[in-house]
């Protein structure tokens, strides 16, 4: 490939990655008074990555190697990747770019009194705004009548509303009434978390163990504390994961410790070949958070992962967790439970979470639900999925950030996480056959290895879903989740599927 | 002034702002696999900072507004700032700027691993190569016969060697009989290193407390761990001290402490107004030091500071400093002794260390010193200057790093921040009639306000000497520091001053 469009490509990743950086200090390190400081130097490297992005002669560049003869199926790969990447924002106008930024500060500023005052209302004329410079948006970047399918372009490339819907809409109706079934049945527990207390070092140093076991390289990667568990970082080489520590209940900093464990170990697995190209990515949200995914719920909320960490965890902990047993642990880690809040939510009843959101958002973005009635819908639909009322919009309609600054088209991206995980995790099971005994023992290097082999390594090569099919043998499926759910918590099937 | 022209002054602070981030995270932060990453990083950022300082544009905006009528004195100072930058950076050609990053980089290894084995000789062929391009480099610059000028003129504009090597010849024709006269004399204070442990926590809180007091702004900035304490930071509002925990020994925290906040004051000192303009910024790197000098030193070695400080400094180390009394303490903190290193002399011999460098890389970038001789004239001028030899090369001139990648033309600045730290400081007695009694009250936001309203808030609005004339009515002058110190230490004039 060109020398120069190579060293191009090498220039957005190095500006991606210190975007990264000033992002990941901004959460966790940059001083009280610092954010506007903060918030300019962003918009300037933003501006500038922007600027090389949209640059002609890069534009040029890509459209000679793209018909170049000889370039190897790696950098053909960097070539349309980028290209892709460079038509969506070449075709977005600096005006709509400007309003957009200037409507998510206010959205952000909006949702945060609307959520002290715990009234949508509140917060209603930013999300109008909102709402139609996403359409613009989505209308900019080009679609065949569907405007929600630009915008879940920039999160999950390749995936269309024609083909999401109809899965999630089944996945839902398979879900009701297996939660129905599961809630109240779970076994009574000991209440782990009674006014107990957990050493917060030894907190600390037991994500510490789980990372090192999991193969989450600390020298290529580094873990510290926020208030929200993220992953970020500069490179393939410097992966930065937060966690939180609650003392009085460690299951919050173990099992945001494995999951983004699950994200860090996806880009920590890039090939070294592609670092610094466009290649040193994840080619989709939704295959991001399979991994997270898998590591959190299929192997972290395992009973074989627990048989080997629970008596180190009781080592941890021996007073608090004095006269509990894997059993009472197993069956907190594992209630289903309706609840009001995604985020606090299991992982059976999590995706009726997001079918209510990936409903709304597509109403939205079509124009077809007066926002005015959307408290009401949102609150129609808890109720209609999990049998749960808000008492208030701050615990409904208001409880996620991603609508605050416009973000629509994400939310589906956590569903299709959660089914690919179960699908490649059945994949892993079948190509290992020793995987539960592993795990048992507490090996998990070899699953690591595998899913590195398989889904890391390939960066952004393939879509998400190729890369899913060239790997389990079939694509996007609520099979393999849904079966995984009936074993694991003993229910018979519904529907006769 | 044209908002074109503002817009890129505040982008350029920005992208300094984020260099300065990535080399702070660098050096705390960044984890041990990252290190080829980050220089990436950096090289990018910097080569777009160099791209747009550079750009035609900027300069045809600069000569414009230099015309312009109409602008204020803030303005003016900004254009007049960045313009010399500008040029600076214009008139060295990119081949050149290529060759010194290399050869740095290879200066760096050489440095290390000559350190490893002791012998001056394993380094002398980078330093030859790095002399060679740091005189073409002054050429490029300009000067006028005396290349050593242009590259003084990167850390203390305006500053000239013949203006400079008067003043530094007779400080240390001064402080040669001094050291003479008060090394052995020092007070026999029990040793309080002497396998005693100072709690580390206690020493980061003391640190803390100290901070406070000073007014550095812990909602503007930070402090962190690092093996080689320093300031950094993205911008007024972001300043970044770091400092060393050593358990034995607790001055190594506290004085790191202070004197790193000097600098750090300096910085979030600077007028709101001047912020992400070119007048956010010292006028040089001796004003800047006369800042942490005077902190660490005049204020921080001073017995009014410790008579209000020694009593909780016991409270901290209870045990460690039990029998231990102000008169000891003061005597540790102010012991003077011919050393072999710099930093850790004091301040009474400090100068004469920087003498022998100041000397011999004259000579080294006149081309006056053949670098087979450098060793045997640093260990001469060692002698000469403090009777002490160095046993090894690791001890004598390998002992820095600021050769290792051509940084001549700073050591100097050391000095000048020395005396004019002594000069502020005797201005402030005069201005401040009660400052000695509000130190020992452990009242310092006086004195911080006063060097605030004098030095920090005026940025690079003045050259480091104008500005220091403005305050106390002279220029550079070394009576003011030997006054102080011969008062401090009781020693008559040698020379009849």
């Amino acid at each position: 490939m060109d020398t120069w469009l190579l060293s191009r490509m090498q220039e957005l990743k190095d500006l991606q990655g210190l975007i990264g950086l000033a992002t990941w200090d901004q959460e966790i390190y940059l001083p009280a008074r610092a954010g506007p400081a903060r918030a300019h130097q962003l918009s300037t490297l933003q501006g500038i990555h922007h600027e090389r992005l949209v640059d002609p002669r890069l534009g040029d560049a890509l459209e000679k190697a793209a018909t170049e003869a000889g370039l190897t199926d790696d950098e053909r790969a960097m070539v349309e990747v980028l290209r892709r990447e460079r038509e969506r924002e070449v075709r977005v106008p600096a005006a709509l770019v400007r309003a957009l930024a200037e409507a998510q500060s206010q959205g952000l500023h909006a949702w945060r009194e609307a959520r002290q005052e715990r009234k949508f209302a509140r917060f209603q004329p930013a999300l109008h705004r909102l709402l139609s410079l996403r359409r613009e948006q989505a209308d900019a970047y080009g679609h065949d009548g569907e405007r929600y399918d630009a915008l879940l372009e920039g999160y999950e490339p390749g995936m269309r509303v024609a083909r999401l819907t109809p899965v999630l809409s089944t996945l839902r109706e398979h879900l009701i009434p297996m939660v129905g079934t599961l809630s109240g049945t779970a076994r009574k527990a000991p209440d782990l978390f009674d006014g107990r207390r957990y050493d917060k070092d030894a907190q600390w140093r037991f994500t510490l163990r789980l990372l090192k076991d999991i193969g989450f390289d600390l020298e290529a990667g580094r873990q510290d504390l926020s208030i929200h568990p993220f992953t970020g970082g500069t490179h393939a080489l410097d992966v930065r994961l937060t966690t939180r520590v609650d003392e009085t209940n460690p299951l919050s900093a173990i099992f945001s410790t494995i999951h983004e464990a699950g994200h860090g170990l996806f880009e920590q697995g890039f090939a070294p070949e592609h670092h610094r190209t466009p290649l040193a990515a994840a080619p989709s949200m939704g295959l991001h958070e399979s991994q997270s995914r898998l590591w959190e719920n299929l192997v972290g909320r395992s009973r074989a992962f627990w048989e080997h960490y629970f008596p180190l965890l009781r080592d941890s902990f021996p007073e608090a967790l004095a006269g509990v047993d894997v059993e009472d642990f197993l069956a907190a880690v594992n209630a289903v439970r309706p609840s009001l809040i995604r985020t606090e939510s299991d992982e059976v009843t999590y995706n009726l979470h997001i079918a209510v959101r990936y409903e709304l958002e597509l109403l939205l973005i079509r124009d077809e639900l007066p926002l005015d009635e959307l408290p009401a819908a949102w609150n129609a639909r808890m109720e209609r999925y999990l049998g749960v009322t808000p008492p208030d919009d701050t615990q409904g309609v208001l409880q996620d950030i991603h609508w605050a600054w416009g973000e629509l088209g994400y939310f589906p991206t956590y569903s299709l996480g959660n089914l690919y995980a179960a699908s490649l995790y059945r994949a892993a099971e079948r190509a290992l056959p020793g995987l539960e005994g592993q795990l048992r023992q507490g090996h998990l290097l070899p699953l690591r290895d595998w899913l590195r082999e398989n889904i890391h390594h390939h960066g952004f090569r393939l879509p998400a879903e190729e890369r899913v099919r060239a790997v389990t043998g079939q694509g996007l499926t609520d099979a393999d989740f849904l079966g995984y759910l009936r074993t694991k918590y003993g229910v018979a099937s519904c529907q006769g599927r």
